[in-house]
């Protein structure tokens, strides 16, 4: 039988994964360069942990771990009755399972910080990169299994932990080559709108409209928000916004003439100045950074400043980066009053777009860490290479022998196959004057050096 | 309700972290030296690629994954007499589950080598880092969620191989400066001497009688070998392996009197001899090494060399680290002929010996990545610590802004809190003389610098 992995999964190869390090430890330093640090929660949670934190069709997508040994924990009847009554209810019930996957890293986080409260030095800076789990139906660019890369940092309500945020984004994109724009809104500004409007509970309906406004038109945003029950009036105090455009600073000029006598939007406004002067100030501006009103994620949990970051890559603009302020992340688990914000990069998709662009550095495309293989004409010049290879390494230099005794051609396909950058040939002639031929497999040069040269070169 | 997460499964903190990512990091560094290269597979896999592999015991301890949306797939009192029926037979049927979590490293691999035969190049050398989860009884050191970080090579019979990995393991434990006393024997050896007793298949008997010559003596050992049916002629025969002492060379002497005559002991011998002679040749001696005819791990699959490791440190004396070589470990996947070597460092054991023996550098064990944090006397100075915050990073210094407006003793509280080794204080009068007080929190010690002297001395 062939073997074949769960549709959704994927292996990495050694390829994939340096092209992945590379990206996971550009992200993890600058993680730590703004005083971020890493934990980690187990990749099974208890159910209860997990459910009612996603929505009903979150809770579907959880995969649930069977316990082990049912067998034993009731009799056969009793457990047949229960599956039955099981699948009454709700999908499964705790006779068969009581763990599951964790579906992201915030609940966890969550989790984390409420059961070691009296521990951790608030505000509490972390940083977590590790796999999430969703029963999803696998498509292009969705995973069953794919990792999260979260920064979050809780119990501050300073605009400072935004700042670092952004210039943690810009700096991370700006190394990993990657045209990105970040866009950023207030939910203080959309409940401000929708108070003025008097239609405190259409927020979304605006703000998907107004998304629209390329696609559709004027008249047509203006149509679809009559039909979503907003009156004439209403509708004509939220045309600067619909015509909403110019560099940041004038959007803000529009915002403040609508909901800057709304306290909330007051707020909102201030928030978004704060934000805007700094990154100014700071020069934070490797990336685009766009206030962009109709950016509405989260808006059951977010509660301040909102962020998402899309590749800016011609007509490939996938997202590639979430988060936002949250006032209660750790209230489920009943730890009141601690505000927070935090960033998710989407690690998978940014890992396909710098494979699409090709964005990697020319050693992380080389597909292999090995720097030299050390070829051999038998035995007594392989025992010698393990000698040199014991040199090189002691000096950092990534190196292997080539295991068997074999011709020198079939070394050099080995090297050449593993896209390995040079060979050191080891003949009789070599080991006696200790002055070796190093070849570069990419330019063909090849020259005679001892030791400490090759050492020198390769360092 | 208090959260809680699994049992046998663990939260790691921020310092827990930078110690395991000490450890994991300085094992990786040294892959790649030896040219082993990353793979990932994923935490799912088929259940039909797991089951017969770990025999029954292993079998009963894989965690299985509930398949989603279980309703739609059958009608329910379809259902319910495929769940009774697969409680009659093996615990669970296809219709419950599909999928499981990997129960290690090797399986994943073998399978991954056999689907991608036609891409790799043999000799294949990889490392994998990743966890993997057994529904053991969680007890001390023993946990339901844990790292496997395995080294193997697949496609050569080459003895370089093995040479390079315990090579490997000696500047490993050496850079860790964990004290480790390596174990080696040869399967072919074991072979050999049951062969020549004419009790072949006694060797598991044979080898654990032995092991208790500490304990039992050696009348004990005998009397053991006699009750497991060994007789007399053979039991004289032994007496040489049972008294076995002195240094490795001494111990081959003796093996050479034994099964030197034998065909596979012949070979078993000249296979220790070349790794004895070429670790001597290559000075590989941070660590201790022994041959030790007593061990016999994985003796249902190793064919050559097994190696294990302990963790030598007073009465404490976990084993740390497996291995050995397997001549067959794709034929459970259809190819056959593929012999290899690996090892599998116990990562969370290794974790565990270095808590207890508080191993780690004084920068690990600071349990903070934060060098510096800037503190201030009112929102103008925060504004001027994060223009220094940007300086700083740039030069690659973790750094943090003290976010919230406080009294400075407040901040440096924080700082203390988190171990972090210094701050930055700034007020009116250091903003207008562009000198600042830079205080270690460890000496106390506080010096006045300009930015450029707070970077040379940082850095």
């Amino acid at each position: 039988m062939k073997p074949s992995i769960p549709s959704g999964t994927r292996d990495f190869s050694s390829s994939d994964m340096l092209k992945r390090n590379y990206i996971f430890n550009t992200i993890k330093r600058n993680f730590e360069l703004f005083g971020y640090a890493p934990i980690e929660t187990p990749a099974m949670e208890k159910i209860t942990t997990l459910t009612g934190k996603y929505g009903n069709e979150g809770d579907q997508l959880i995969f649930k771990i069977l316990n082990s040994r049912i067998h034993e924990s009731k009799k056969k009847d009793e457990l047949t009755k229960e599956f039955e009554l099981s699948l009454h209810q709700s999908r499964n019930t705790h006779v068969l399972t009581e763990k599951a996957l964790r579906y992201d890293l915030t609940v966890p986080f969550a989790r984390y910080v409420v059961m070691n409260q009296h521990q951790l030095t608030f505000p509490f800076k972390r940083y977590q990169i590790q796999p999430v789990w969703r029963a999803d139906k696998p498509q292009r660019g969705r995973y069953r299994e794919f990792f999260q890369c979260d920064a979050d940092v809780i119990g501050s309500n300073s605009l400072v932990n935004e700042l670092d945020l952004i210039s943690l984004v810009d700096i991370c994109f700006f190394e990993l080559n990657l045209p990105v724009k970040l866009k950023f809104n207030n939910r203080k500004i959309l409940t401000a709108l929708a108070q003025v409007i008097n239609a405190p509970d259409k927020i979304i309906e605006i703000t998907v409209a107004i998304d629209k406004l390329d696609k559709i038109g004027k008249d047509g945003v203006n149509k679809e928000l009559l039909e979503n029950g907003l009156n004439e009036s209403a509708i004509a105090t939220l045309q600067p916004i619909i015509e909403f455009s110019g560099n940041n600073q004038e959007k803000v000029n529009v915002l403040n003439q609508i909901v800057g006598q709304n306290e909330t939007g007051k707020k909102g406004i201030e928030e978004i100045n704060y934000l805007l002067n700094n990154l100014k100030a700071l020069s934070i501006n490797h990336i685009e950074i766009e206030l962009d009103i109709t950016l509405a994620r989260g808006l059951t949990y977010y509660t301040g400043t909102i962020f998402e970051a899309k590749a800016n890559a011609g007509d490939f603009t996938p997202s590639i980066l979430g988060g936002g302020r949250y006032d209660d992340l750790t209230g489920i688990f009943g730890l009141k009053n601690m505000s927070g914000v935090g960033i998710s990069f989407g690690i998978d998709r940014i890992f396909d777009v710098m494979n699409e662009l090709n964005l990697y550095p020319e050693s992380v495309n080389k597909g292999t860490t090995t720097k030299v293989l050390l070829t051999h004409f038998g035995e007594a010049e392989q025992h010698h290479c393990l000698q040199l290879a014991q040199s090189l390494r002691v000096n950092g230099i990534n190196c292997e022998v080539y295991a068997e005794i074999s011709k020198i051609k079939k070394q050099f396909e080995y090297a050449d196959k593993k896209q390995i950058s040079f060979v050191i040939i080891v003949g009789s002639n070599e080991m006696q004057s200790k002055k070796y031929s190093l070849k570069n497999l990419g330019s063909g040069e090849q020259v005679e050096l001892d030791l400490n040269e090759i050492i020198d070169k390769l360092k």
